[in-house]
């Protein structure tokens, strides 16, 4: 990388760290500068607006998402595995921002603020809930899960699990936290895993 | 009630509104003056601080959420219909806030910002989960939840759902949002509830 490119991903890295913490609304140009230690007027010819500075740091984050969350996931065994893989991935990128999920944070932060940022955002939200839709999928083609579920609503229910364990995570601390993400998702795994060899009829539950 | 009381509470309703859409860290008494048309000065003496202001705003929103979500759900019958009713009541709580539920988006914003609102909104929260968590006990009293679940853990799969509704409600308006919810709280129940009768021993899966 050149220093221009260096410098350029030196400050997405403490925007999306800033904005973890504050909100991407209160990250500005001019904070940025003094956590950066640049200059206004060099970080503006950066990014020359602070919507553009948002919609950089969402684009930065949806990078490094995808390279330490979704990528190393798609080169475990398809199936419970990758899905464990994914759901410790998300744990752990979520651990390294004090404020938690960048994602997480905005879409509450943007879901009544109209605009490209929240288009942005919108876009790669549905991008993830892909990821989870095509994630059950394959479970689905090596025989984790059951033929007949609805990869859709397993991108829900994963989802839903991973936005509670990050509010007990961030706001609660609370110290069960990670046992009870983990008997959830052992309840969800067991909900779409095929009737067990010997077994006939589905489960009279489901 | 007064009219210096029903004065205060208009304004705590609006502010409740502002913060709802804009985040409770952007709701600001200058702010807040204008949309109710009061003098600033006039506010201020209500309120002295941006502080006290968040602080008033998550109280009365607590009063709120416990008078249209938590008691009236009391009125229902314990068990599978009691928690029913909490869900729809507090789906309709987010549906007449068009940014979403004040106590989500306060969660991901002050997760990382400590100080009195933090921990105000904290006790909250936990308030929040002790009444889920007394909500499965009554479930287990009445038999529509087994005797060995934890109803801790109840809270947690209870809240996940909520908060992914809550994202795909306001964030992605995604049409299948409700069907998606009820889908989820549907197994929820299923892997809770009793081992039907005349069926001797606990299914495979649990």
């Amino acid at each position: 990388m050149k220093k221009g490119e260096l410098t350029r991903q030196a400050i997405l890295e403490a925007g999306l760290k800033m904005a973890s913490s504050v909100g991407l609304e209160d990250v500005t140009i001019g904070e940025l500068a003094k956590v950066t230690g640049m200059s206004k007027s060099g970080l503006f010819a950066h990014f020359q607006s602070k919507e553009n500075l948002q919609l950089e740091i969402l684009a930065f984050a949806g990078q490094v998402f995808a390279d330490r969350i979704v990528v190393p996931a798609l080169n475990v065994p398809a199936g419970v595995a990758r899905v464990k893989a994914l759901v410790d991935n998300w744990i752990g990128w979520t651990a390294r921002l004090t404020g938690g999920c960048i994602f997480v944070a905005a879409s509450t932060e943007f879901s009544d603020r109209p605009g490209p940022v929240r288009d942005f955002l919108l876009r790669q939200q549905a991008d993830w809930l892909d990821s989870l839709t095509r994630l059950a999928r394959s479970a689905m083609r090596v025989g984790d899960f059951r033929e007949d579920i609805d990869p859709g609503q397993f991108a829900f229910d994963l989802y839903s699990l991973l936005l509670g364990f990050h509010l007990y995570d961030k706001l609660l601390q609370d110290a069960k936290t990670r046992q009870r993400q983990q008997a959830a998702l052992e309840r969800l795994l067991a909900a779409y895993r095929p009737p067990a060899a010997g077994v006939s009829e589905p489960l009279a539950s489901f």
